[in-house]
């Protein structure tokens, strides 16, 4: 069988343009015992898969994606051929075969990252795609951060970078449903608007003014107590001006830091670690696979209940995964970035949910 | 009564030199109720005096000396006048008015950093210096760090840093005391055979060599689980390079940018955190009083069967106490500095244990 999948074309030299990405047929292997065959119905585009289309990855990350070959990335589908009797023809699954129409996945040994394995779904009530999202890795990324690392509690100040994003807007609203105060920031005005108004932040700013460190210092007078940390470089730097001492940083991702052939310096004022007693604790959602059912238990609570919102910006068809990362990676979008596959169009069209 | 103080008497522009240092004498004043007076024996002479010698120190930290005023830090003296009953004439005590030859300190209220606060000692067949030392301040400090934060076991592969100063030699002394393979690291070829002969680390290495990342990885070959960093910079960046997943942080001070009028940018290489799900703590000894007893018990301990020792690098007299410093900030002295008040001399001498 030939299938559609996306290439890394040749590798960006700073910002992701589409020209970099490529789509190719490929010829599908046959089913050896244990895999299925899955039409994919969501892509997943997240911001980290900027770090594996450089050269080099940081040691100890998944290796850079080889030019000419498929990219991978979370992804949602229905099995169309199974050699694999847990999962039969027509069961919704996720798996980590993304970035393409079809994959053939084993049942074991696919995981990458920790999650990610083919997993069968039953989204019930739910919009299916929330799989890959408030209920799939974006939450659990950001139940990871605001509980299991950072233990939020009402007695915290909590800044959310990049939170207007998928993980950053959940990240916030969670923070917010726990009790605590929470401060988010955004790169434009109309997410500002969006972070104060949609979501209901006690305070916003855009990151684009004059010093971030003042920003966090206007919103939080009495300083910070915790910090979720998407972005890295001078938001991380803002954070340690902004802690209160005893002060907790979870870090998610450095997005700041992606697009960089050389990576930027850290922040000149880590002393702060000791002035302050800070601790600050780097991670990935594959390392909290544990609270995925108390994830799924809370935040599924506050989606159904309204506490929680969650907005998604749909692109059409693979012909629109480049146009869909790069839009995602300038921050162009807000919420969740998915590519829906099982539509005819192919125009690059937003969707997003009221 | 007149009596001798050490006074900034220039800020430093760059390194420390004995100029910027002046001594002064200082009327007394009359004892209040509660308050007694010290005449000085010990002086403990630290690194972390740097930071407050320049004209702002870090958010959250001790505020800068003023020009022309006394200097403060860990002493030990005898009482010679008392209007506290707790503390009688000749009870010998520590506390925070160092830097001078007698002080008028209060019983309560002059904790400065959590520490410090009047407290007799009764050192029994002890050195009484070591209740600045291997069981005060440093002893406290390094056992915060490798106890208290990173909870050093026999599993781990441990990196210390500035490793033949006070606090470094015990961390990892203690470190190895604990079970754990322990790698140090000095500014020479004399300290590094101190660490590999006399301290009996498992591995020693000079930070002034081609790269320290290569140093640690030949050190380490499997990388090392937890880092406990005196200096910062390009140690800290070489710590996360070679940090195992899960690897620990004790971020106990960062000399490397003491010096320095603008801070020097932190590590290029932050994003470890992430890819390794790192941990990093910052912490100062103040913060750990409650293990005091513990560490008195476990490091004394280990010092009376000499599974640890001590060194010390001693002055002698108020006047060689800018020499001390400066000799200290230069790397220059190995194990403790300290300057002695109650004798003749004020040569600068050292008296280096066997």
């Amino acid at each position: 069988m030939i299938s559609n999948t996306l290439c890394l074309a040749t590798r960006p030299d700073g910002p992701l343009r589409t020209e970099d990405l490529t789509i190719v047929e490929v010829e599908l292997p046959p089913l050896a015992r244990g895999d299925v065959l899955v039409r994919n119905r969501w892509l997943s585009i997240d911001p980290s898969i900027r770090i594996r289309l450089n050269a080099e990855t940081p040691d100890g990350y998944l290796p850079p994606f080889p030019v000419g070959e498929p990219l991978s990335g979370l992804a949602i589908g229905t099995v169309i051929e199974s050699a694999d009797p847990e999962h039969p023809v027509g069961q919704l699954v996720s798996h980590m075969h993304g970035y393409r129409e079809h994959a053939v996945v084993a049942a074991e040994g696919s995981t990458l990252g920790g999650y990610g394995g083919l997993t069968a779904i039953d989204p019930g009530e739910l919009p299916e795609q929330w799989f890959l999202g408030p209920l799939g890795s974006s939450g659990l990324t950001a139940y990871a951060g605001i509980v299991g690392v950072l233990g939020v509690s009402p007695d915290d100040i909590v800044w959310v970078s990049a939170a207007a994003g998928a993980v950053g807007s959940l990240a916030a609203q969670l923070a917010k449903a726990r009790g605590a105060r929470v401060i988010g920031s955004a790169g434009s005005p109309t997410k500002v608007r969006y972070l104060s108004v949609e979501l209901g932040l006690d305070s916003a700013f855009d990151y684009h003014c004059e010093s971030i460190t003042r920003a966090v210092a206007h919103a939080a007078p009495d300083g910070i107590t915790a910090y979720f940390d998407n972005v890295g470089g001078d938001h991380l730097a803002a954070a340690l001006g902004n802690m209160r001492p005893g002060g907790r940083i979870a870090m998610c991702g450095a997005i700041s830091g992606y697009d960089l052939t050389a990576p930027a310096p850290g922040p000149a004022n880590l002393f702060q670690f000791v002035a302050k007693g800070l601790r600050m604790d780097g991670f990935r959602a594959g390392s909290f696979n544990h609270l995925m059912p108390d994830m799924q238990r809370e935040i599924g609570g506050y989606l159904r209940s309204g506490r929680i919102r969650f907005d998604e910006r749909v692109f059409h068809g693979l012909d629109a995964a480049p146009a869909a990362m790069v839009a995602m990676l300038n921050g162009e979008n807000t919420g969740k970035t998915l590519v829906r596959l099982d539509t005819p169009e192919t125009s690059i069209d937003t969707d997003e949910r009221p």
